[in-house]
């Protein structure tokens, strides 16, 4: 089905993956970062100015966009590409994460879930099928199968009995969707930390045969350690001619982890989040621009930086509109932010091409290291 | 003084001039309106976006940099216009009107203003030597004379003695003003709604032979038929071959008047603030984006503007952004209100330049009497 969505495994190096995902809207290079546009806005940030860091998908939040401003109006207006002036691929979510951690008064069933909206205490209902259905509304390019993330941590009978719900979820998501050329539909392997829930959940979604697989469950509090090992003996059972979505990951360091066993796609609101709250991710680690040191320092922000917020200002401006509430610190550091895991995975994707992986590894762990204190410049990233 | 600081009066139609500002850092075409950057940042715009809109020249203020970040740090940095990445003109006010409206248990003495910083309640005292080296540590390619402004209303006493205070400040600013090739100073005339008052005040500053002279004192509460009237019988007093600056107006009709009366300069808060509060200026009149009829109205705020949010965006799209609270909004309102700031004192030079002002301002009095709720279209500002 949806003939023109495909996905081209390129190269690999190592477990790392180099690939290409068509689709209606336009062509994405993996590994990619997919920058979070939770209310159909990527926070802070006009689309051409997401445009220009490289990033050529952004998602959308089914649980928001249905309350407000609504899936049958944004369908009216168009669909969301011309709603928020995104003409490139949009991934949306299916709304079950964000309905379990943010809506009120939750109540999951066999069929759905019935929950309180956290904007105006209004009652609503998702399932597998209106889930799918909203999406198409929205005019995803990329639908969620709709699931239960399952939380962490949980036993194992909790575990396989989330997960098969989820995976009896799948089969009626993949029903509902309605097949379109350019546009896909993923599946979400569920599981938590058991390697068999997760090999069983593989199993049950190929059957399904969906455009795309994402690991679901984690990133939710088991740490990078058991996040990483999950990965290691998820992503091999995994299909090898189909993208690979890690979802809500990650830090930088859970990236370049996440890329060296195979998965392709990312998405994460710490860029965006942690821009509006002055920190700023750099080849040098971490950077809070609240922090006084900054106040007569002359210096951009990351050298090897091409956003505005390095190329046109001082850290001392920068922490300036910090202090002194200034919309633009926000709107710079979220920027520089996006640019920087745009960077990042660019930088991923020509390591693999050039069978450099590890060296690049190596170069950006050492360049976190030294940390924003120490004066060595650092090309970790291959700028 | 300043050789290369010049005013050019290349057209009148009727009492509406045409001129050009050549400056250190770029020239000015007039009637021009500035952008008001506050705390060296135009909020919510990036600083290539304010010149996409055909800003030249922004304003900054004295109170709100000298305590944050501190007129000697900006020197230090660069100056202002590096600072805040905005090589273009820029004027800085004197620091005396927001002492007087925003800082705590101000003193006012013949010497200056103490005052606690509204930020720490910090201590500092602005005197006309002080405000004049502040303005020169910031690089301020207009420097603005430390002048008190006159509340409103005062009686003709408090007046004549507050103007004349203002006149002995002229003085010593001028004395302390750095002559720089590009740069320049301009006076601010006082004397409130009297006009004898405003005619010593002119002949007093014209002794001291500034680059450009201000109106200052209006704009205070006296309303727009008292602020005209007060024009009518100050600017034909004022140098012809000077140019003129109405401080801190205005509305749109506010401008148009001025331009009338042989204004050539204009600042004000409005297209920012109001963009930050979901008011946009448009050629049928003001808009509020946040009110419910505009949710599933897929036009354009104004058909005929260029800006991103008109160009790029439904009604129902910034009615879902200013309702979500989005960062976005402000930042698209803001934009289109400079826009249409720029567009106006543009669509006024283009008509003085024709001899079609009146033409002008009857089409723009049409446009701003239609309200937005018609459907007729307007070319008010001939674009």
């Amino acid at each position: 089905m949806s003939a023109s969505f495909s996905f081209t495994l390129e190269k690999t190096d190592g477990g790392a993956r180099l690939g290409r995902i068509t689709t209606a809207h336009g062509e994405i290079q993996t590994p990619v970062f997919m920058p979070v546009g939770t209310a159909a806005t990527v926070k802070g940030m006009h689309p051409e100015s997401v445009a220009a860091t490289g990033a050529k998908i952004v998602l959308g939040n089914t649980y928001h966009l249905m309350l407000r401003p609504g899936a049958d109006r944004i369908e009216r207006l168009g669909g969301l590409h011309r709603f928020m002036n995104w003409p490139g691929p949009i991934l949306t979510d299916s709304g079950g994460f964000q309905v379990m951690s943010l809506a009120k008064l939750r109540k999951l069933t066999e069929d759905g879930v019935t929950f309180q909206s956290h904007i105006d205490g209004s009652r609503h209902t998702l399932t597998p099928e209106s889930s799918t259905e909203i999406q198409r509304k929205l005019d995803a390019t990329i639908t969620m199968a709709f699931d239960e993330c399952t939380p962490f941590p949980v036993d194992r009978k909790g575990a396989a009995e989330s997960m098969r719900l989820s995976m009896r979820w799948a089969v009626r998501s993949r029903e509902a969707f309605v097949a379109r050329p350019g546009y896909g539909q993923f599946g979400i392997v569920q599981g938590s930390v058991f390697p068999d829930l997760r090999a069983e959940s593989i199993e049950a979604l190929t059957k399904l045969d969906f455009e795309g697989y994402a690991v679901g469950g984690l990133a939710v509090g088991e740490g990078q350690e058991l996040m990483f090992k999950t990965l290691d003996t998820t992503t091999p059972l995994m299909p090898v001619h189909k993208p690979r979505y890690l979802m809500g990951v990650g830090k930088p360091s859970d990236i370049v982890g996440a890329v060296l066993r195979g998965i392709d796609m990312f998405d994460c609101v710490m860029p965006t989040r942690s821009g509006r709250t002055a920190q700023a991710f750099t080849r040098r680690g971490t950077v809070n621009l609240r922090n006084a040191r900054h106040m007569d320092d002359p210096r951009p922000l990351d050298e090897h930086c091409t956003c505005p917020a390095c190329r046109n200002y001082s850290r001392a401006y920068l922490h300036h509109l910090v202090r002194a509430e200034e919309m633009l610190g926000p709107m710079l550091l979220t920027w520089h932010n996006i640019q920087y895991y745009q960077d990042l995975t660019a930088g991923l994707r020509d390591a693999i091409a050039n069978g450099t992986t590890q060296q690049f590894v190596a170069d950006f762990e050492a360049g976190q290291a030294l940390g924003d204190l120490e004066e060595v410049p650092v090309y970790g990233l291959g700028k």
